[in-house]
Parts: structure tokens; C-alpha cells; sequence
């Protein structure tokens, strides 16, 4: 549903073309200092504007309707809202006739018996993700001061064994590490550019691949066995619209390894001496960075034409999606990778 | 935790050397004929034996304990219990100053406070997938019966939009596809093979990738936001030990192609003609196939020697991991897959 | 948590006195016609006004944030804001250093750790229950729309046994039954507000028990073991602040019964004679009226004097709570009881 | 459900006459110390045998399926077994055609479409109250093992505001105050017993009400707006069979007092001088000692006879039930009551 968590729990709501969408936040420690400018930044890098993404701007405000007073969160349920205001439907139109490729209209017309909201991908559109950045800036505040306290009272996670006993709160880093199969390395930022200049040329669309990096994480998070951390975290990355794949440490190269390769060793500080495991044994954290990679679609909806049917005169027809849109959506997508990542590690500590 | 679903809940307890293994399973409708011969065929494709598995072999024979009555589910919690018989504990009781590197045993030692099960990996044993493939048995009936009634009363879940109105039970098939790096093809299973002899030759181990396909799944499955279908499967997929990653359709090769090669055009048959989103839009099932896969790691006990850590001594040491175990655990676990993407199914289902 | 319900889904938000407050309803149905004018009559129910109710009044107009298009519902999450308008916050100062006896001050203060919002009580205020009467008169729209189309399709929940096999959608009715110790008998309307003056005038506050029936209940709602009926509805009903206890049926009476007394032998049109198990039977709906009573506390804050602590001064005081508060708050409950029992039904329907 | 609990989980599954009964506890925080003998005080306390109890003896031992190792709970889940021994199935046979009046037979029989487990109530007998009870040792041992350590981590409950700093162990009590309508008083045990035999005498039953008290509660468990402590007591409570009303505090008869009454000033030492709140305010723990009474019905099952309909002939019919039963089985709850209530706490602290 559209709820997640046990302990500190998300509700998300809104359509792209509606009122407005919004969360709240259940569980969230009573005391966090919080202000709107304290989301500046992260709803910053999500925002549309750089090349490759959707001149679509909103002013994606947050307002808060509860759970903060005087500055400090209050230990009551956080709502947080952002208004609608750039919102062109008219551009959608056609699209009740011809289910866009790539896209949930199909389904959600099945599904919900034609009476979802079209506009805009209405609940399934990417500005959803807008409240989760939200979502995840106070969750990552929240970590921290879970964490910050630990010394005192490793009560809940343990530190670590003997050997780490400095803990600081996690750091979470997304980014991207391939665009249009073209992987991070020398000259990449304008091998990028190039790319994302030629499909748009062509009305085309590219896909990416992001990747994270938690560090500074207590050992001992996840349990066994269905809430291993991979299946919590991988839970919460396919809520993202466009997510095709996701894998931990070595992940699929790790099917072709030997056990002998891929086997982590304990050096002679304790610390396992690859991190092929991507921080986590047996579905709990072993105290090494976590590191997973998400694999993002290309854009769905692209100007260049495609072949596809309608369902209403039921005959095929060339379509050139109408609308503002990235070229490459997944540009936007590492703050939200790591709302997700913040999403399931406050779920876990608070 | 050990719990999993919302409406069909599987509870899953035991440790791989302790008195028994077990899963209870509530929700399941009542009415559904069940013995314990219909276990035997799934059961016998997660049983060891085979070329590459390791040669502990269990009775592996499922009792009722409850919820089953004159040959029929009673619609009370089911539960299924496996006998623990052939354990040979003191195989591993050195690995209580080491830590087996790839395993949960030092997680599992900070986790717990050195309070849990060491022997055979304790609660964080493969062996639990028994009760997992048991589990996977019951959910499957638990769909057919639910969907061979659906042509009367489809009132939970579309049958389909207008051209596919002939539901049928979905069909589950997991196999391997690549093993130690070769892909399945031509003369595959021979190169298989010779790999394999070469793994065991050395003490060394394979991983594989396991792809699963679900047919004649109904429209609509899934639920935005955070219970897309991939969300709840991807969930269930990292709760089996030793998988590094999960892909949908296309998967990661997705990030590397354009929008207009990854996109899914309507055909006039009203279908997507390529299906590269693996059988879901927007986290809802569009009725197509719903392929995905998964990628195991090596086994992580190998003979081969390694260095590490002796955490007791702090001196490394060269560990050959003793025990009996499956150069290939991979092999066993297709039946796995496809317990569980029958549990997150059946969980939408019932 | 302020999140309620395992397939329809309540998340709660907002302060007595902060920007707005709300609910978000998850899992309503697609299609259920839905306007602001629906909640019109339960809200005005609810609302403050007549004799014994506190003068603060609010507009108490529901907005629609989300899940409601062309009038109706879309499946998506169902958003509903009211805006907090009529506050003065100024009469709850010196409360900071006086809890309220009564009132959920202390606790509040103690649990989080004084960053409580205490303007009105926070989000313990009985205003708090206006989104919970704005998510009943859902819920009751999405029983109806569930009941409604069960002729056809009577797939969750069996009509009932041969007997009765016209199942009709569920009426929900609470209402006040004693007031300040009177019962409601013949001439209690004037003897009640004979009573509501004199307390008045006392400065003090009264009590009142009201009754909820629920007729044309399908058999078979509820679960065993943890999620009876009585389970449920009590869960939800003592959410409502001011509750001291609740019973089925014979209720208390029953403990002083004997079996031949309480027992509730079929008669020969197949019902129950007596209905003294208030319509469940081991935990299950047995499609006769549901029946249960809720005692409401006098409303806590009094202007007469209590002698009380100040816990800054660490004197004891004379304290007349300012404010404008309700005679008795239990005359507005009805409505309440109302929302609470319709998620319950939603929750187990939908 | 037959799950209850969100940290503390509870799994319970059997039927009264089948191969074992059960219960799975998840979230048991591990290095408790528990062996087989920490169970039978409490399992006495249940068992039957004494006046007014049915003759029917089980052994009741429990088995350790998991989740204990070496002498203490391992961190992961407890399973406990109880097997069915004692069974005459036989006797109920007449019931499937005459469903027992004040039972679940009629209702089980509707939802679970005749085929649900008829022998001895199946999973709605009282029997399941044994694993509760069991888990209830369990939960008791988790609260004293959060709450000892508590003084120098008082993390996630606080041990109370500035004038309460030492905190125990909670002590959970429960008693019959009421049995066949006389309250507990001087010589009220000769009078319950007399009424115990006249009742006997006539094939007939009765009821009790059940006072718990639980002293040393920390302030602020219980969660607004839905997890209130109320909330998740009568929950729990309502799971019990034969329950018909709980009350907190002054309970029904805070509904006929006065504001000035039953408000709860705060005295000299920072209590209130009343507990008319039974502990808690707000719906959380205000450190008071937290009170609640619980109304059971007479035992359905009577040797008198009663004139039902038997729904395969359809005509009325005189029923005298077989089987051995209590002619008070509330006499046997007070130690169920306080497993539920440890059950609520303990899912509050781990």
C-alpha cells in the first residue's frame, strides 16, 4: 500500500495534476530540530532544470501541517505538503485513448476500473517522489540522532564487536555511476553530456545506473529472515518508478565468481578485506560500507514516434508523447535513492 | 522479522542443527485439499543429492501440526513442521573464534550477544528454505484456487481489460540460466557439468543466476506506492541466503538502452509487443509474463583454504571449512524462487 | 501508531491547534462517488453548538488533497485537510507548569520529552476526531459500495447460512443511552438537560454511555485468533479520547448470568433468540445486530476549582481550567462511535 | 489475525483436538534464561482440576522447537509445542448438525464453509488459551529483562519524570473480584464456592469478573492516535473467548460522575490522589498503577438442557451438551489475562 514501515512510517499521497501531494511521518523522535530550509537543499538536487531533465519548475515548497512546533519535531505525526501549481493537463488528453507506452496508464485504467486520475500519471507519477526526498531529509535526521547518542546507550544496535567503537551516524551517497551504458570513469561527464545531447536530438530517451554508499553503519541491522536489510532496502528502491534491477556488493558478477573470489576473508583488523558482500551478511549489517546499485529506465515517454494501438478506435497509430519530460529521468534519482536508503535505516533504528 | 504478508502470513521459525524447522501459515482459505504427498515433488527439487549439492540428506517429510482436517485446509493457521535428524554439530565448533567468512556468524554473534544458535549457521541455515518451499507448496494451491473460481465472482482482481477474459491459475517456472559465469545455450549443460568437477576438483564453489517466469498472472496485481510487485517480490527474492541481486524484464541492460528500444509499444492484439518490463507498469502486473532474475552468490563454505581471522587468538589463521556442503547451493534453489514469488502472489491473492 | 487497518488503511494527523488537521485513507475503493457535501451531516453531528457542547466553532470543512476525481474516488490515497482556524492559543500558558488533571499534559510532557505541542492539547485533542468522523463517512461509503454488489459476487464474505440470503448494506446508529447517570427512559430528554444546567452551573462536567447498533451485518466478519470482532472494534473505539470501557451485548450483566440465562439457544427460524452475545460469536459476526456500549468520562477540564500541583512551583494550587470546553463531550461521541465501528467493517469488507 | 504484535510478535496456530497446539514468538530479545520449568507455575494456574473446572487433564509440558539454546533464548524465533493427548472426539459428533448455542460452531461453520475442524471447537476452543499463556512467561521475562537494565539506559522508555528514578520490573496481577454475580468481600469465598456447587447441581454455569493490576509501569507506553494503551489491552483481551466488556479504572461508573469526581488531581508527591484513570491518560501510562477489569460469560456448554434448532432436521430440539467442561471457566483466566496484558507491554519495550 501506500504506507511503509514499522516503526517510523511513511504514508504518501497526491497525483502529478491534483491539489497537491504530501506525507506523513510516524515515529519521528520528539526534539529534532527542523525547518523548511533544512530541505532546500536535497528537493534541490531532485529539481528539474539541468540538461537532460524537465523544464517543468515548481516552486515544490514544503509546508508543514503538523508534528513540528517551535522548530523541533513534537514526537506527533509529521504531515508535510507541497501545492500543485504548474500543472498542464490539457497535454494528456489523448492519452485516455492511447495508453502510453511504458507508462501505468494500462494498468491503472484496469485496475482501478477507469476512475484514476490521468493527469500526469496521476498517482504514479515521478513527483511522488518529491515528498520522499521530503521523507528522507527527515529520516536522515533522525538517524543521526538516534546514532549521535549511541555512545551513551547502545541500547538497541549494538556499536560494533570489540574492534569498532567509534560510531558516527551513517553518511548515505548516491550517484551516478553509468548513463546511456556509458560507465563513470575518464572524460565521462562529457562523454554524458554528448549522450544526453544526441538522444535529445533525436526525441529520444536514456537510462542510468545509480549507486549508493552508506557508511559509518552499526553493525546488526536487519533481521532475520524476511526483513534482511537487502530486502527492506530493495523494497523500498522498486517503489521508484522506473527501476529495473538492483544488486548488492559484487552482485551479478558475483554469479560468476568462484567461492574463492568472492568469499570475504576477516583481515587482521577484523574488517572483511573486499566488501564483496556490499555490507551485509545474512541479511544483516556486518559494519562495512553498504553499497547497492539501481538500474533506472530510459525515459518512457519520448517525443520520437512510436507504433502503438488504440484502444478505442482499436487501430494502431503513431504516438509522439506530448508533455514536458527528462531525457533522462534518472538524473534526478540519486537523492531519492538515498531517501529510500534513509527511509529504511531510521525505520530500523528509531 | 520472521513474519512475511498482509493477508496470507507466513511465520517461519527453526534452526538448521535445533530439534525441528517450521512455518505457520495463516490466512490460507479454507477448503483446499492438501496431504503431505503434495509436498513430496517440491521438496525433492530443493533436496541435496544431485551432482554439485551436498550429501546431508534429510527425511525432509512435512507434519501437519494444524489447520488441515479429513484431507482439506480449515482455513485455522497451518502449521508444517520438518523434523532436525541428521546433524553433525561438531563439525562446527571451531567457528566460534572464527568467524566462516561470506557467513552470518560474526553478524549474527554481535547481533545476539553470542546468545544464538552457532551450530550449522543456526536460524541463519539454508535449511530454512524447507519450510520456505513448503509454504511455496500451500500458496500455490491457495492461487489456483482463487483464480480457477475467478471467471464467476472476479471481484478482487480484474481478470483482464476487455481482450483477455480467459484466466487461467498463473504458472510459476524458476531454472538456472547461467552457472559459474556460462549461460545457458547450446552444450550448456555439459560445460555445467565440467565446471562443477573442476569447483569440487579445487574445493571451490559456483554461483548461478536463476530466472523465474510467471504466466497467465491476472491484471492489476501490486499496489502503488511502496507495494509495487516488484517491491513485495524483490522483498521475499533477498530473504533467501546468498542472493546478491534481482532484475525485471530487461533489467539492468535496461539503463543502457534508449527509450525507444526499451519502451513497450502497444501491438494490435492490444499486448506489449516485447515485454522488457517483465510483466509490470508502474508496479502493477500488466498481464503479460512476469520475468525476473536472480543472482546467487558461491557457496560461501569452501574446503579451499582461506586466511583469516581468528577473532580469539587476533592472529590470522588458514581456514579449509569443514562440513558437508553444496559446491553449487544455487542449484537448489529455483524451487526456492518459486515458493516465494507464489507467497508474495498468493498475499495479493487470497 | 496514528495509522489504523491492515486493507483500508487510516493515518491520522495534525494538533488541536497548529495548521491543519487530517487523514489519508488508503485501500478505498475505486468508483465510490464522493463529495464535500457527504460529510456535511456527520460533521455537523459531531460539531459544537448545542446545549452542554463548547461555543468554539469551526467551519469544519473538509478538503480534498487527493484521491478524488470528477466527484469520485480514484483508488489512490484519499487526502482529507481541515484547517485549524479558530484557535487562542493564549488560554493553555499556564498549563505548561500545571498539568491538567485528567488530561494527557503529564504524559505528553514525559514521553516527548517537552517537545510536545501542549496548544489545546496537542494532538490528543478530542478535535483530532473530526478527520476520524470525515474517514466514517468513507468507510461507510465503501461498506455500502462493498455489500451492495454482493448478490452477484459473494466471494469474501458469505451472505450468511441458507436462511438468510439478502444481505443488505450495513446501517450503522449510535446514540447517547445514559447521561450523568440517568438511563434513557421516559422523560430522560428533560431530566438529562436538567442535568447538563445544573452541572453547568456548577462549573463541573458530566459523563454519558452511548450505544452503537449495527444491523444487517454479514456473517463471518472478523478473524480469530488476535483479531476478533471485539478485538477490532474495541482497539479502535478506546482511540477515542475519553473512553473508560466498553461491552458486547449482556455486557458486564453477563458475568452475574448464568449459562441457561446468557446462552443463546437458535429458534426456529435459525437466529439466536436473545442476542445477548451482542451479534458475535468466537470473535465472528453472526449476521445478528452487533450491539455495544462505550463509557465516556466527564469531560476533564472543569472551571470549577481542583486543588492540583504545580510541578515548577512544586505547590499545590487551586486550578479552573480556562477554556471553552464541553459540558459533555460524550453528547458529540455518537458519530464517533459511528466512524470508529464503520473502518473497523471497512477494514474487514474491502 | 492469529498474529499479534509489532516488535513482540505472537503466532498461535492449532485446534483443540488435533496433533499439537502452538504459538511462535518473533522479536524475543535474546540471552533470556528459560528452561521447560519456567512455564508451569503459570500452566498450573490454567489447568483444570480444581472446583468448578473440567476433569479433562493434559499433560500440558511444553516443547522448545527453537529458539533456545544452551539454556536462554537465541535472538531468534521461540517456538513452543504443546501436544494433544487427551481427546474424545467422539463426543461432539451430534454437534455438527446442532450448532452449540453461545459457541463458535455456527459461525465457523459460515465463514470457513463447513470446512473448519469441529472437534472440541477446533481453533476457537479455550485450549488455545494454553500456548497464550505459555508466551505470556515469555513476555513477562522480556519486560523484566528491558526494564532491569533500565536505570542505566533509559533509552526508549523513560523511567518517569524528575520524581520517580527507580524503576522495577512491572508486576502483572490478576484475580477474580466477581463470580456468579457476588463481589469479592468477606466470606465471599464460602459464597462462591456454594454457588459454584448449586450450579453444578443444575447442569448450569457461570461468570466472573477478572480485576488485573500491573504496578511499576514506566511512564509514556502506549502510542496516540491508534496504539493507544487501551487500545492494545482490550485488543488482546477481546481475543480471549468469553470475554464480554473491559473496563480501565473507574470504568462504566466514571460515565455517571461528576467532572469534580473522577478528575484526577496531581497531589504534594507528583501522583494523582485517585487512579480513577486506571494508570493512564491520554491512552498512555502515567506511571500509576495501570487497573482494568474484564466480564466473562458463564461456560456455554451446559448439561442442562436447552431448546435449540437442529439445522439439518430443522426442528427444534432439547440439548444437553457432552463433554467435560467448566461450570466456571473463568476461574482459569486470571493468568491468561496477565499473559495478554505481558503480551501488550512487552511489545511496547523490546
Amino acid at each position: 500500500m501506500n504506507t511503509f514501515g514499522r516503526n517510523f512510517i511513511v504514508s504518501l499521497f497526491g497525483e502529478s495534476h491534483g491539489e497537491a501531494i504530501g506525507v506523513v511521518l510516524d515515529g519521528v523522535p520528539a526534539g529534532i530540530p527542523l525547518t523548511v530550509e533544512d530541505f532546500a537543499s536535497d528537493i534541490r538536487r531532485r529539481k528539474s532544470g539541468g540538461k537532460g531533465t524537465t523544464p517543468r519548475i515548481e516552486a515544490d515548497e514544503p509546508v508543514f501541517l503538523s508534528g513540528v512546533y517551535e522548530g523541533h519535531t513534537t514526537g506527533a505525526p509529521l504531515a508535510i505538503l507541497f501545492k500543485n501549481t504548474n500543472t498542464r493537463s490539457g497535454d494528456y488528453d489523448i492519452l485516455q485513448q492511447v495508453p502510453r507506452p511504458g507508462h501505468a496508464d494500462f494498468v491503472a485504467d484496469v485496475k482501478f476500473d477507469s476512475f484514476n486520475d490521468p493527469r500526469g500519471g496521476g498517482h504514479f507519477s515521478g513527483r511522488l517522489t518529491l515528498p520522499i526526498v521530503a521523507a528522507g531529509v527527515v529520516a536522515k535526521k533522525a538517524i543521526a540522532s538516534v546514532l549521535e547518542g549511541e555512545d551513551e546507550e547502545p541500547v538497541r544496535i549494538k556499536g560494533a564487536a570489540g574492534k569498532r567503537d567509534d560510531p558516527k551516524p551513517c553518511d548515505i551517497r548516491a550517484s551516478i555511476v553509468e548513463l546511456g551504458g556509458i560507465r563513470r570513469g575518464n572524460h565521462s561527464e562529457k562523454k554524458w553530456r554528448d549522450a544526453l545531447d544526441a538522444a535529445m536530438a533525436e526525441g529520444d530517451s536514456l537510462g542510468a545506473v545509480v549507486e549508493c554508499v552508506i557508511s559509518e553503519v552499526p553493525v546488526g541491522l536487519g533481521e532475520p529472515f524476511f526483513d534482511s536489510l537487502e530486502s527492506r532496502i530493495s523494497h523500498a528502491i522498486f517503489a521508484i518508478p522506473g527501476v529495473r534491477g538492483i544488486e548488492f556488493g559484487d552482485g551479478f558478477k558475483a554469479a560468476a565468481m568462484k567461492g574463492s573470489e568472492h568469499n570475504d576473508p576477516f583481515g587482521p583488523d577484523g574488517h572483511p578485506v573486499k566488501n564483496g558482500a556490499g555490507g551485509i551478511n545474512g541479511g544483516i549489517s556486518n559494519g562495512e560500507d553498504i553499497v547497492f546499485r539501481v538500474a533506472f529506465k530510459p525515459t518512457s515517454s519520448i517525443a520520437k514516434e512510436q507504433q502503438t494501438l488504440n484502444f478505442v478506435t482499436d487501430k494502431m497509430m503513431a504516438l509522439s508523447v506530448p508533455g514536458r519530460h527528462d531525457v533522462c529521468f534518472a538524473l534526478r534519482t540519486p537523492v531519492i535513492v538515498e531517501a529510500m536508503a534513509a527511509l529504511v535505516l531510521a525505520d530500523q533504528l528509531v
